[in-house]
């Protein structure tokens, strides 16, 4: 630290993200990106010419983006809002909304309590139920804003719309941000009830199931005055904030939404023989609704079997957190990569078992 | 406006980018864009292999990145920072460095004082010479951070790095950033100060020199614990900051450096060759040591001359601010460009005076 650095940042604790090593090939299961690949639209897209034209600025409105988006998903283009991926639209969420205080589940994203803190936002952190459930009834008339991940992370436990939908009413003055990263993998979205509150956002991202994680796009839906505030942040930060690239890549793939949908029913195909698997080998496993399973074993402990996958080449998500220490997040994959995990999770509990 | 707007941001006033109108096939001249493609190795670099891989995050520490930029310009990587285009720099800039006051002239990149304005900081507008020149003396001892664009925007003047060291070595408790966004065009970098002084900070761009302003990619120079501030600020509010295909475009970009420093001459001849053409239709010209020049002619106005060029079909960039609404900033293009730029205006004159 420089002594430089503002005194209000000094104490910061950043996000750390999934660990990213580079000594040896792993099979990743620790960031919940795709095991699938863009699709053939988003590879033509991206070809020589349009490298050739990086030396032009890239559209600070993002009009082409957001009128696919707002096209596919049946809203206007005043309602989308599009990103440097979907932790800047939180970024500037907490700028935006956040600053009388805010709600949010004390297991969850990491990210969350991190905005707050940076911005020094008096902070609600929510217990979850002893089950690992978000409560809605826990943030009815909290009178403050709420963030929630629906499905939540990384438990990868959903909640349904109609009980967000109270939340959404019981706060009529604070801004409700649904952070629905992973909604395509199984859960309800709360987009059709952006109509009618105009307290709702609606949090997105290309990351996940667009196959799209390197791209950075992330995107949201919401009233339009929501979204002309976010874009007043964006104009006051970095209005050229997605490269041309991405826009391009993201305008591909709204044009093949088939192919991406098709690819999350593998995820949950794959993602229900993964679970069956482990229950089988003893393991307690979260009921998902996303492209990650949340597992523990009363056999081998959560770090331990972190390890362990390591020292085999397989890399998984482990928390420290006291609560959920004994857990760890797996990311779902290729049949092939879920089948060489079970394998290696056996051996490794026969060897514990020896030893 | 939302009614959930935090109080402070509602009377901000947001930067305005350069007009991207799309109605029309313009000579774009008016957002100090590269007219020279990226290098090929640039283009070979984003291949269809590269946009599969964007199923992946990109790395957040920027590594081979930053790697290459550290041995092309001899300083460590733990030196450089690499960032979502160069605002952002500017923008954790103002969070990490500037809350204790901040002095920028009156007349630079509007930016300024927008994040100024953003984070509340108390800014002191230095107006520049009569003859549009940043006076150094002016910036002595000024007992808060420092910001200055060398080349300065939109006069398109360079100060000596004697006179950047001055300002720096003047002012040892504050941060003195040199926004070098044009330097490559014939301005002196003051890069080999950061070793001697641990309160500069060099921001650069990729934007221009590079051609790759639709990429996003910005970098910056300093010490190594000023450079760990900003990747603080980074890790707490966005630490994917930089797409994979962005970063793989400039590690290629380095390694053919040769190729965008003879762009960088052909820009000053064609700067050369635009300025005496305008001094021969009358024009004042600011000297400029930028890819863009700014001037002014008593024979028609600054807003007229920008609207009669843009019915022809070139874009420059007028600004309303009193003090240079006579000018108007042209960026440099290609020599063809620069023919039909001129001819275009010595139209427009002669039409003025037939009127």
């Amino acid at each position: 630290m420089s002594r430089f650095l503002a005194e209000q940042y000094q104490p910061l604790v950043a996000y750390t993200p999934g660990e990213q090593p580079t000594n040896m090939k792993y099979i990743k299961l620790n960031t919940n990106e795709s095991p699938f690949p863009p699709s053939p639209e988003v590879v033509r897209a991206i070809g020589n010419e349009s490298v050739r034209e990086l030396r032009l600025y890239s559209d600070p409105t993002a009009g082409k983006l957001r009128k696919k988006i707002a096209e596919q998903y049946g809203v206007k283009a005043s309602n989308v809002f599009v990103s440097n991926g979907s932790d800047e639209i939180l970024n500037f969420s907490f700028m935006a909304f956040c600053r009388h205080g805010v709600a949010f589940p004390s297991i969850s994203y990491g990210f969350y309590s991190v905005y707050a803190d940076l911005y020094g936002i008096d902070s609600k952190k929510i217990d979850l139920t002893d089950d690992f459930r978000v409560d809605y009834r826990d943030y009815l008339n909290v009178g403050r804003a709420v963030v929630i991940a629906n499905p939540n992370a990384p438990t990868g436990i959903a909640i349904s719309v109609d009980k967000i939908e109270e939340i959404v009413k019981s706060n009529p003055d604070h801004v409700v941000l649904i952070d629905e990263a992973y909604v395509d993998f199984g859960a309800e979205s709360a987009l059709p009830l952006i109509e009618k509150y105009d307290n709702l956002l609606v949090v997105r991202t290309f990351s996940k199931s667009y196959s799209l994680a390197g791209a950075r796009l992330g995107f949201a839906f919401g009233n339009s005055e929501l979204i002309a505030d976010l874009e007043k942040i964006k104009y006051s930060t970095n209005p050229y904030n997605v490269n041309r690239l991405s826009l391009l890549a993201g305008a591909a793939a709204m044009d093949e939404k088939d192919y991406y949908m098709q690819n999350c029913r593998k995820i949950q195909e794959n993602r229900a023989y993964t679970t069956k698997a482990l229950e089988d080998l003893g393991f307690f496993v979260l009921p998902s609704s996303t492209n990650f399973i949340f597992a523990k074993s009363e056999k081998i402990g959560g770090e331990a079997l972190y390890l362990e996958l390591k020292a085999r080449g397989i890399l998984v998500r482990h928390f420290t957190a006291e609560l959920i220490k004994d857990y760890n997040r797996i990311t779902i994959g290729t049949m092939e990569e879920m089948q060489t995990l079970v394998a290696t999770v056996k051996e490794i509990l026969t060897e514990q078992k020896r030893g």
